[in-house]
């Protein structure tokens, strides 16, 4: 018998019921006026969970990979020049994408653990004076390494530069977990998937638009039909789709939108940061360091925690999932071996991610960490009691 | 927003999704062949986790309350003589029964906190050698208290006074969760229901009636029709039932109990003791005491922990779901401020027990109680490590 | 594999969806004040249903028929008399029930097919100077002959008599459906079931009490503790339960009462109607007869059908369940083998209802009836489409 | 209140509740081996419902489109000139998109209602001595016409040229449903959606690739990542995915394809054909004519029905949608206003059928056309009953 603990993967992440249960849909006629009424209110919702006034939204049958795809296949044209720096896996893929799209890719190379560096990126658009560099490309949270970076601080560089280059943002791991602020930053797109932050199954590629970048759709020439930015805005003003809509997942999006604006954007930041504040604290109290370099890329949705040398973090993912039925994120690429990950984003409470934290204090005993029981569950529990009782007398 | 932390009440508990499923059934003829398919799996299936060869299993749309109302409506008429000892809320609940239905009921008052008094009774038995006693009835686990009786001592006794009388045993925080042995014991009937042990939602009323138990039918005088086992065993003769029944409900049997006997019994005994074994652990590391007076007594299922006088232990409770949406269950009776309650039965893991120790903790600490945050989780995390590497090496 | 077609069984009925996703709820601490926000609110919209401004309202785990036992158990005590119509198979059960708990019962026989005798009723009644008729039973629609007696005649046949004898009333497969007014028609006690008019699964035994019956309550010695109200009431009181409550059903009840009062009342007894009309008129199209004796007494939530002299009706039920996967009802008592049932009530639609006649139709004609296929759907659809124009002329 | 009835659109279709719940599934880390148990079983259940040894299996959270995408973007590069017949909406749509990836398209322009024309491609493919032409493209089923082709002609014509093009192959409304031979017919991609033949929600692209696909894939020169096959079949081979995989659609899949292998292909596409042939007889007797030119080629998953001239098709679709709750198909492209379309496919019973064929005879006759209630239904009653005859011989 196999009775579900929660997970701590950063993603997909845990589901409220009630979201499982508006994506588990009858089937509908998807032609009928009752889609608009999904749809609509999905568009809407995501705007405002974007902050955005008027992006265009567009939902996709994909995934945050499938949503990069689309944000360059319809703003630009083989052989264009992007700008994008490379601090973790997932940039990584973002890069070998472009490439494989025969783009020309200027790569900033940037020491996993570090945010993106808005300087560097403003030093290259300055020099780039014939503004041959298209896009900038920039992943707001680094999946990979627990990073999160500074968006606005990158907006401000390439004012500063006074550079025309579009910003396409993989706000995958981000938004509705971490302020994302579309207008303020000048995003001109924005990617996510809907197994994040969203609470809701993969399955949607969930981008904003900014009016630059549809108009840039007008002239890219990467060739594209399933993801062609022009079809899908053609359907959407009809209340249509310009092939089989995933209604159920559309369904659960809205009602996933509803419950994020209901309870307000700033008190869902605030739940991420004081989730993750308490994981900090535990990974402190063993003695752990994180793969950010730095408190302030610290990213609320997930901590990549390194282990001691010698010792292969890989073992803690295997030895929660097979002894204590725990999901728990591997360390990738460089760091593969060297440290493990801690999901907690999304529908999660302090209650169930103190049973994640006390999960790895048990997998590290008995892989022979010179580990106190205990003693990371004691940290976060004396963060969540002193964040709980702020937030108490907030509701009261 | 409101995230689902797994609760720790002593009933009803929490459902593995399986089994929600299964409950969750389109209307079907129950009146169709298809009714026979459920109904005489779930029969053979209880038999077997009751540990009878011959038990008459029967199942109602009601509670455990309404499985008492059955024993003693089927078995018994007004004025005859039962014999039950008071030792906690649940077995003082029956009693209030026999007597509200014009039962002659001799009380042995036993401390809450200790066991039946096999002993005790025997000596009544003993003397009463016109077998005046129809009936003698046992709470095997109280759950007001956290304890567990040893049915098999009483019945040990009531062969040594060589009496008659039927033997009814409440399990229904024991069943599935405990060991229970319905033919070692010579149980004539034992009550239980959905919500406990079998992971389900309430609503079923679950029954095992020995063969001296279906005699006594024929004699006793106590009006009964909706609970009339006469009308019900008349109709799973015909794989039929005498009204509606619950047809979800029984398709839901069907896979717990199903699931159970997959498991095995002795190791979701295990299971629950290891669970258990942890929990006590924290409590004793917290410096508390259980209501259980002595270890051989102490439930699997739930555990009643003393707090210090002076102190209001049901306001742990409030505190845990008002501000960390945590159920627990509050003192019962005269342990009404002086305890509180933590379930542990049914579909729970070892890393989700820490999380509702890890709860209690955070609210002893808001509450100005003595605690060290995590003592009592370390020492929980301990036991399961230990317990854990053993089930492993089993498994293995 | 097998394709799920709607049932045609006079209940449980058809369920919609979101009614049982409301019923499929994970598990909540029952004595927390979540539950009081399930509980008030199907108290309040099951008054409204009823019709009534002050009837208390009972929710059991239970059937019908427990409901029965509710009512008499608590307003009755052994010996009292009551006087009850005998025609059909449900309201011979309810005086079996009555007898077996050693009331007195004075039965009028009644022709199967015909109305509830309000005259007859009367004539008895006013007979009683001594009024020790202590309870006039009812069954306000005979699942069995599909056939609805006029309560309010029954009432005012009381009132003439000047007697005060309780009356009570089994609206099992009438509440929900058709008309039904507690306060007018001067009810004490009403009883349903979950899984007729309220689209729900079985498992939930509904009364509403009039301030008579409460009454009633203090001085009946009929045994009782499950279905004791006063128990029951006192629960409520404290937003509570005496035992545990049905957590899910009620859940789904809360949903269901407010669908039906926002479709509103009316609106909900002309569909049943509606659909019950072109049922009729599918009948009469085959040249076959309906049980109930007169038009004024035929059933909108279900139809009994003769079939002729010769044939076994219960062929059509059998066949039409093997070999086209549709359930329909079996004549019960003296009319097994010479009348079949079609449920129409719950959630149905008018386009459903036509696959059922077709499947009639179908069967009849390979079981060898002269029948010509689409006659009876030719002439309910000629019904469907007028009062759908009707309905959209209303809607509009 | 809106209670569901089935629909009658050629997909989404409508989905046997087990397989709901399947895809219903919580979240699991998909990068642990429980991943690889459900991917493997869907990959060889696919391969078989394919009627394929040895075709590689690819599953994208996409949809058809998609999988058209998938297809030429893995084996074609810019400029390959493709071959394909333009009978229908999804025929055109399909060399749209060739178009729009730069392909060069050779266009056979063929009736609307008539099937793919073997011969004609076969003279093209004679006269391309140079082989210029890389791929053949086809569509198995024109949902928009209700036309099903001959592939195995197809493939004939082209084994008669000699020529070593590609076979891709549009089966989005025909595999699963109707008879689909991947080996017997040489097909190189075929392509498919869950929300078919599969009864399942919208969201799965579903691909099967030939040896000679695969090699294709090495020199193909479209650009891609979100559907290379390649980054694909390499996770596959370590039972992983490229990217988030949308794991309960995959799970759906898995128990989908199990049930259809269970009830035996065949026994599928003669529910199919039953199915089908009773809504043909339907059409006749109303005097309307199908869209598709002879028997031949008529669809036994979507029939499109024309409407006599001067009457809009549309109506028909509108008014049953709006007054009766019911979803049909509209014409598309030259069709519109011309035809409506019934589909019936999928998870559909005789049964439910009939409601639909009752449904569109209201609505006809609502809107003035001369049509007998109850004939066509009668003409589909005459034919389930014969051919169940059959059926329930073949049962025993």
């Amino acid at each position: 018998m196999s009775f579900q603990n929660p997970v701590f993967i950063p993603g997909p992440t845990n589901m409220p019921e009630e979201i499982r249960k508006a994506c588990d849909m009858a089937t509908i006629d998807h032609r009928s006026p009752v889609f608009g009424t999904i749809l609509n209110p999905c568009l809407k919702n995501v705007r405002a969970v974007l902050k955005s006034r008027s992006a265009e939204i567009f939902l996709f049958p994909s995934t945050g990979t499938g949503g990069w795809e689309c944000a360059i296949g319809n703003t630009l044209s083989p052989g264009d020049r992007v700008l994008v720096a490379r601090n973790g896996m997932f940039s990584h893929r973002w890069i070998d994408m472009c490439q494989r799209h025969g783009l020309d890719v200027e790569i900033i190379e940037t020491p996993w653990g570090a945010g993106l560096p808005a300087e560097r990126y403003g030093e290259i658009l300055k020099a780039d004076r014939g503004h041959a560099i298209r896009a900038v490309l920039a992943t707001h949270n680094e999946t990979a390494t627990g990073v999160r970076s500074d968006i606005g601080a990158l907006r401000r560089a390439m004012d500063d530069a006074g550079h025309p280059a579009l910003l396409l943002v993989d706000g995958v791991s981000s938004i509705a977990s971490m302020d994302f602020r579309f207008d303020d930053w000048g995003v001109d797109i924005a990617v996510t998937g809907s197994q994040k932050g969203f609470m809701m199954p993969p399955g949607l590629a969930i981008l904003g638009f900014s009016e630059r970048a549809m108009a840039a759709t007008a002239t890219a020439k990467l060739p594209r039909t399933f993801f062609d930015i022009r079809d899908m805005a053609r359907g959407y003003a009809a209340n249509a789709y310009p092939y089989t809509p995933p209604v159920g997942l559309m369904n659960g999006l809205k009602l996933a939108s509803d419950m994020l604006l209901e309870e307000g954007l700033d008190n869902v930041f605030a739940r991420h940061h004081r989730i993750a504040e308490g994981v900090r604290a535990a990974v402190r109290a063993w003695g752990l360091g994180l793969c950010a370099l730095s408190p302030d890329v610290q990213s609320d949705t997930v901590s990549a925690v390194r282990t001691p040398e010698g010792f292969n973090a890989t073992d803690i993912v295997t030895h929660a999932a097979k002894v204590y039925g725990v999901a728990l994120g591997t360390g990738l690429g460089e760091l593969a071996g060297r440290a493990f990950r801690i999901g907690h984003l999304g529908s999660l409470t302090d209650v169930m991610m103190l049973s994640g934290l006390a999960t790895i204090e048990m997998c590290m005993a008995d892989l022979g960490l010179n580990i106190a029981l205990g003693s990371g569950v004691a940290a976060a529990q004396e963060h969540y009691r002193s964040s709980h009782a702020v937030a108490a007398l907030q509701a009261a």
